[in-house]
């Protein structure tokens, strides 16, 4: 990551002006908050804002996580990245309720019993996901975004926007994503295995000085295989033995450079992310399926009224290329204006991040440029607290 | 399994007579059993013999896991099957070292302590397997084999008596498998790590009474994943509920149908597999190798003078038929007759068994037919001690 793009404003947005928040399970959350972040300024039609949906473990820190969507002066080992410019478009990252990078989560004290939520958060979808997004860029004055975007759940998020909201989005691009087919669903429940069976998660009741670690870095490897492609495997770490001298045919401990790999991972995951944050978030990806809430999918994507954008990653093994272009043609016969591009990555379900330069000129094409520079400054944003973390790595 | 065909002979076979078998490691174990069974009668020429190689979970009972390699009266369902016929062709079948079903393994008494070896059993290589089953095939009076045959380790073994023994074999039938590449050798690791985490398994010193069952089966699920495809998922399970009647979208107990589908194939795996055992076989399954022991692999290959049939698998994801694709041309490179088949299957690499049927006449055409009909009985085994075990499911 070698851009150092700090947001514009940063802060937390209090849903329903802290009262409490209704999941669209029913169950009730007393109170929310949004984790924000935005990127460049809205114009003076307020017309110029984009919405970029996470990954699973990202954040509304958009440029920690993919600084190769904006276009920026220090471009230079990949001329082709780049797709907005902040001298005319604003960039709007929320970070989703359930995850641990700000908002409303599982590690939030829960009013009812003064404790952390844990294990008594309640389960979150996709919709409730941008419904909040939504309320929070109806609070900055914006009655229609220029384009909703997201690679992965953020793609889901996408897409959910364009049913639930069609007459807020001007676009919707959605990167790697479909609903979970059954491969998928079984690598996520195998995560949540790995969570779920190590002693110290307790039933979703950790101490979190002592949460559990190795079930969430167990998950985050299983993870890992998912996102990468066997392609990339063998060219990266091959047979080679780990690289720190081990000899994986002298005993049990010691591994291939793959294994060592993997292990890394999972430890550096641990120190950013939280059990019980990780099982809602799969959990909300495994249910993701437009149909939910409308009579059938057909019925919920006949709603869409803005075009759509869904791109498939050649390598991809979470969300097969192939299931991300099944949805395409299902939208095209729902009557969505519908466009599919392959991107040709060996990086799997990652490429969205790892080759977002030979992305890019794809979704250049589908925003069309913008002519009212960003201008006017951002609203006053009642009841959002200006905050100043330090970044955080995100990939 | 619509089979009952029980062995003709079956028992054990002490290695080197009851003295020290040293591994290719160095270590050596200090007396080895090797559990066998034989279908079918040995000719008067002993040259009707076929070594079938098992795979992680088999056993010597070849019938109770590959009955459809059998030509059987009561072949019913599938008219393909088939392809040794026990009048003529003698089928012997020998437990790997390190495994449960049998041979000398980690559940065994290590003599030195008089408690079972556990966590102090050696590593094992395919070239040990091999060099036991070559010493019990001698100790039958057979000079060659008329083959040698296997899928997944199996076929390794196939793969190791080419290169280790190729005096002793006329032929040599390798289906779905080729030295584990990078992504192979991180689905193994994966494996291992959830036994080595769940602290029941105590560094491999665990209690057999309660021993690391929530390990072993998380091992398992994820194994399913590799054995079979994605294709094969959806169309089995798609994104249905769990058919015990969970609500996936209701709680984070419950699941998709093929949730429930791999927690019940984890679970059942623990009742009939040893942790210590699984650890070990899918050690020596990564650190397979025709280099290892030879000053490459090309040096290893040029000693093969059998013809050899390598067999990809279409949807194999574990052992990619690219992969065995590969290994055949190098083996051409190094001068081996060698045939290349590639089984369409969606079973992924299940395939060599659950499409046993498309399978068996491209290794029907690479057996000749054998002139001698079995007549002989078997010789008097000295140090085989014949049980009558009961029969064990075996996938």
């Amino acid at each position: 990551m070698n851009t150092a793009l700090e947001p514009t404003t940063e802060g937390d947005f209090l849903l329903n002006e802290g009262r409490p928040f209704r999941l669209v399970s029913g169950s009730e959350l007393a109170s929310v908050t949004l984790r924000y972040a935005i990127y460049g300024e809205l114009n003076a039609q307020r017309d110029n804002a984009i919405l970029v949906g996470h990954a699973l473990s990202g954040s509304a820190r958009v440029a920690d996580w993919w600084p190769q969507l904006f276009v920026s002066d220090n471009v230079s080992d990949n001329d082709d990245a780049g797709v907005f410019d902040l001298s005319r478009h604003c960039i709007i990252g929320t970070n989703i309720i359930g995850s641990c990078y700000g908002s409303t989560g599982p590690q939030f004290i829960n009013p009812a019993t003064d404790q952390p939520y844990g294990a008594q958060f309640p389960l979150v979808t996709v919709r409730d996901w941008v419904q909040a997004q939504a309320q929070f860029v109806r609070s900055l004055g914006i009655e229609k975004l220029h384009g909703v975007i997201g690679g992965s759940i953020g793609g889901m998020q996408a897409i959910q926007w364009a049913i639930d909201h069609p007459e807020m989005i001007e676009r919707s691009v959605a990167i790697g994503v479909a609903p979970l087919s059954a491969m998928g669903l079984a690598l996520n429940h195998l995560q949540r295995l790995a969570i779920r069976n190590d002693p110290l998660w307790n039933r979703g009741d950790y101490n979190t000085d002592n949460p559990p670690r190795a079930g969430l870095a167990q998950a985050r490897a299983i993870a890992m295989c998912s996102y990468k492609s066997a392609e990339l495997f063998s060219e990266r770490y091959s047979r080679q033995p780990n690289r720190n001298g081990e000899d994986p045919h002298r005993s049990l401990d010691e591994r291939f450079d793959i294994g060592g790999y993997l292990d890394y991972q999972g430890e550096i995951f641990t120190r950013r992310f939280d059990a019980n944050a990780y099982l809602l978030i799969t959990k909300a990806m495994d249910n993701f399926d437009p149909a939910h809430g409308y009579d059938s999918e057909a019925a919920a994507l006949r709603r869409i009224t803005a075009p759509v954008l869904l791109v498939g990653i050649s390598s991809d093994w979470l969300f097969p290329a192939e299931e991300v272009k099944a949805l395409s043609r299902r939208m095209i016969a729902a009557g969505v204006a519908t466009e599919y591009e392959e991107l040709a990555s060996s990086h799997g379900h990652d490429g969205f991040l790892a080759d977002a330069g030979s992305l890019a000129p794809a979704i250049r094409r589908f925003f069309p440029v913008i002519n009212h520079a960003a201008s006017e400054s951002l609203p006053n944003l009642a009841g959002h607290r200006l905050t100043e973390s330090p970044r955080r790595e995100i990939n």
